[in-house]
């Protein structure tokens, strides 16, 4: 076993970024054309949902709705149930919504900050608003607490989920405090599993705003890369601990079937559920019908998306299996870098030494692997420590990724050295 | 021909009353259950656009671009090029949204509400908020500035489209005056086209509010039954007016293929859609692709779309025809009511005497026909002589229609006798 590259001296650091110059002009001669960016699926992905794409032959639903025709503000009966068998939970506390969840939080967001809920003031008549935002999380979450102007508050995260000490402690001092984002099953980036007790004390901890909400999105919820992870019902948490309005539950089909075209759902308590219907129909009259019958056509019940997904985590493992066996075969034994092993999801996070990571992806775009950029992990993209990496090893072949890998590892170790040389 | 009815003595008032009363038990008496409250197509022209419904073998579009992963948030280059083509108009001002042009009306108050535009301040940040609403008018749009706590300011309509006189003077003088709701072809429900000087004196009248908007609503642009009419472009009178960012077009595939699955989309000038394009990115990734492509497949091009048309058309004169030769037969001779012959759109706007519109329905209502609500065409619904009764009829088959427009005719005469023997 090597040494760790920060007990190296500088001698050996000299020679080493020597060889690993040299390895990184190789990857930039090969004029690579990467994008990674994004948690975007594969080709290969979605080629596998294109029974979603037939005819769709019968335009009626079960009760013999017109599904062409408007209407039906809440969505298909038989969509929401589909939901509530998979989610576990009450169709009647669910909204379907277009092709975009993100749509459905940013509308949530929005409805409170222009009308409120529940009686209480509407968020925008308050002087100052903040969010608990845990972090590394996910970019356009915090794009749209920041777009609203919320002060947002860098929670850090656990292995359980966030530290509720640390949200605890936060909720209860400050009543301008009004939410927290959360994608509790296989977290982005990091792949955290928030435990039962997380769950349990987010909904029953004491918080000073009246009309907190948690953000509970849930998108990864069916994306189990191995074995199936169980997620506490948070609706029941809340209503054990006596707030059974708190938690605002989003889910969608798009990494499911299409990112372009799935289908969305919101859930709520029947309190809260009512109050947005009644503004959400000022709004539209209604999503698109047929395209959640042509995605109930192919997803069925909760059985056969079960055995559609055990199909996808076929084309996803041996990705994640080239990003996790290249960081282990190159980053290891020089203490590069550490990272969490995902059981699902869509990512894999990784901390370079300290002020390591801007310089590692610039390296590395630079030489054609375009990575998601360097803080965008953290509120307003700032992530104090410069150390976390967002790898989305979905989109590209496993071909490109395994070139991407050895690349961005190449691109790790030459940015480390080169901080450890003093260089920037 | 007979004497209007409210010159008729009251002894023969008493005796139509009895004549009337029986006819409409007889009506009462057949169980009727029709729905016409709103401007929904019917199940013969939804069927004429199932194409639409067909497998999309090829999920790509014209530049290589795979419509089922996310992204083009301003929507797929060819579906833009399609709207400009239709609509006479550079795609690089259009955006492509969901399945609904009201939710792009929606969330364009709202932005404006919530973060202003153009450098001015945000309008929730005003203290008073007003809006223009030539009525009668569209319910929905009403529903919306009602929403958000505009004042909302009647305005008549004249032949030409709102009285401009009316217009210009109230937005000069008021810069709480925001901005106006325009149904400039065939509108809803009179089935006004407005006139060019009407176009040209919206685009350079003076407003004391320098971000008033035009929200330009051209639901029904190709929805002519008889002769084409041409709309003056709203965009080069809002530039020779000097007023380059003033207007919002919308327009939506609702009511040429399916209402609940079609493609909304809004124009505006190159600096708005600039802006609006940086805020939609918070809200969304993109709008549903495969609904573009799966959708002009079936509408291809401009001439197309004019024959697609027509065909539609033929459905719907019909139906028309039913409603005028009823009215016509009925109403005329004992001057009942006054009305306007469209000659395109979705609807028919009826004036009855004043203070007999909310009977007429009610009366229509219990015999199993449910009609647009009385007032529901006027700000507030509050239709302030009572009068204006929006007819509907897209969605019954012409049998059906026939049937409801008899009974209707029943019961605004007998409205009417009942109000003229006093009874309420």
């Amino acid at each position: 076993m090597e040494s760790p590259v920060f007990e190296l001296p500088q001698s050996e650091l000299a020679a080493l970024k020597i060889k690993l110059e040299a390895e990184y002009s190789a990857f930039a001669a090969q004029n690579l054309a990467l994008n990674m960016a994004r948690g975007k699926p594969s080709g290969k992905l979605l080629d596998h949902n294109n029974p979603v794409l037939d005819t769709l032959s019968d335009h009626c639903a079960a009760d013999g709705t017109d599904a062409r025709n408007y209407g039906i503000l809440e969505g298909l009966p038989e969509m929401r149930k589909f939901f509530g068998e998979v989610l576990d939970m009450d169709p009647e506390r669910i909204i379907v919504g277009g092709n975009s969840s993100l749509t459905l939080m940013y509308d949530s967001i929005m409805r409170l900050f222009v009308f409120g809920t529940g009686g209480n003031p509407a968020w925008r008549t308050l002087p100052v608003l903040k969010f608990l935002c845990p972090s590394p999380g996910y970019d356009r979450h915090f794009a749209i607490t920041q777009e609203f102007g919320f002060e947002m508050i860098p929670v850090p995260m656990t292995e359980n989920g966030p530290d509720m000490d640390v949200v605890e402690e936060l909720a209860a001092g400050d009543a301008a405090i009004k939410g927290i984002w959360c994608v509790p099953l296989y977290s982005n980036p990091q792949g955290i599993c928030y435990s039962d007790e997380t769950v349990a004390r987010l909904g029953r901890m004491k918080t000073a705003a009246p009309d907190f909400r948690i953000f509970w999105d849930n998108a990864y919820g069916v994306h189990h890369l191995y074995e199936e992870v169980k997620l506490a019902d948070i609706f029941a948490a809340c209503e054990a601990g006596g707030n059974p309005d708190r938690a605002y539950y989003f889910f969608s089909t798009s990494k499911i079937t299409f990112p372009g075209a799935g289908v969305a759902m919101m859930a709520a308590s029947y309190a809260e559920r009512k109050e947005i219907l009644k503004r959400m129909g000022i709004q539209t009259i209604g999503s698109d019908k047929l395209n959640q019958l042509r995605t109930l056509r192919t997803l069925k019940d909760a059985p056969t998306l079960k055995k559609h997904m055990a199909e996808l985590a076929e084309i996803l493992r041996p990705k994640f299996d080239i990003v996790l066996n290249t960081l282990e075969a190159e980053l290891r034994d020089g203490g590069y870098a550490s990272w969490i092993t995902p059981r699902g999801g869509y990512f894999v996070s990784l901390d370079t030494l300290d002020g390591c990571a801007k310089k590692s992806l610039e390296l590395a775009k630079n030489a054609g692997v375009t990575m998601t950029g360097a803080g965008a992990t953290f509120p307003y993209k700032h992530d104090p420590k410069d150390r976390n990496i967002r790898i989305a090893p979905t989109y590209p072949t496993d071909e490109e990724l395994q070139t991407a890998m050895k690349l961005f590892c190449v691109c790790v170790k030459l940015a480390t050295v080169k901080k450890l040389c003093g260089e920037y």
